[in-house]
């Protein structure tokens, strides 16, 4: 029996992976993204990397099988299992304040990159600026002459990704408090995602 | 009259901008990638960033005009001309040593990250993980399916872009060693470029 947890809507949680160990990630409604940071847990400094995987992959985006790299390119996660479409992005960076400030919010708005540097203080590592992360469930159609939009999730509710800790690692995971465009949804409503480790 | 340089083939350089100078890069071949970083004089921890310069142009590569802003989102260079086709690569990161052992290169092989951590150095920056960069004229053709490739550069010969300084700035090149795939040219021989600040 595994122990499954909520990630509350809008905001993020870390926590440690030993090699070996599952993180399951569910979309409990279908239409909420979740950004997904993996950090070697003996150098921080060395991080899961989209560059880096998509050197790996010789594509935009994973498939079950794939590993995930880091910037030293060392495995530190693989896509076990996906039951989404496995519409997921590596091409944008979190959401933080002053995207948010761009968009016309005034004063405070959560973030992703508020929700990264929080989520991993909570595990008393301190880390001001969030690589680029996985985005989970992130719909950003990308059309031939390189233009690229961001669309609503194309995924089911209750569709998981499972992945597999190939090192010893910290991972931050963000709902994403996005509620401008419909990156979480065509009524641009962020939701409750759910995870479990085993 | 400005100085023009000559980066030898393989080599990296490190210089600063301040902001308001333009930096030329001239592909004086024609198939020479070149691999640039620009990093804010006043904190290097503030870079350049590939996926904020996307979530900046909502495209995958940059056209004249268009800013490349940092991690933080801050313009740090414009791109005001650009003479070649127009493809650069933003998807890949540069190669480092682990790269070409993993293409079964044995013992050592210049590359694109020691160039980085080396011109660093010889303006007394110490940074030893270079962040993704601007792969100034490299050619990665991408499919439908997402799938990505490595080609020639299309470029012709003395073909060049003007980026002008948004910020003060360090500017790191690194003329790409890459001698397996044809990302330097079909003859996989990586070339002198030339640049000049004015």
């Amino acid at each position: 029996m595994t122990d499954q947890f909520t990630l509350q809507a809008r905001t993020g949680a870390a926590m440690r992976l030993r090699r070996g160990q599952h993180l399951t990630i569910v979309n409990t409604h279908g239409t909420q993204v979740v950004d997904c940071w993996a950090l070697s847990a003996a150098d921080p400094a060395e991080h899961m990397s989209m560059p880096h995987c998509r050197n790996q992959w010789y594509r935009l985006t994973p498939r079950p099988g794939d590993l995930l790299v880091t910037n030293l390119r060392n495995p530190i996660l693989r896509l076990v299992a996906d039951s989404s479409p496995g519409i997921h992005d590596t091409l944008i960076p979190c959401c933080d304040l002053v995207r948010y400030h761009q968009l016309g919010i005034k004063g405070h708005h959560a973030s992703c990159a508020e929700n990264f540097t929080t989520a991993l203080r909570s595990i008393a590592i301190e880390q001001r600026l969030p690589p680029p992360p996985l985005n989970l469930f992130m719909n950003v159609p990308l059309k031939a002459n390189g233009a690229l939009a961001v669309a609503a999730p194309d995924s089911k509710p209750g569709d998981h990704v499972d992945l597999e800790a190939e090192m010893d690692c910290i991972i931050v995971l963000s709902a994403c408090p996005h509620d401008i465009f419909p990156v979480n949804g065509a009524d641009c409503t962020p939701k409750d995602v759910a995870y479990a480790v085993r």
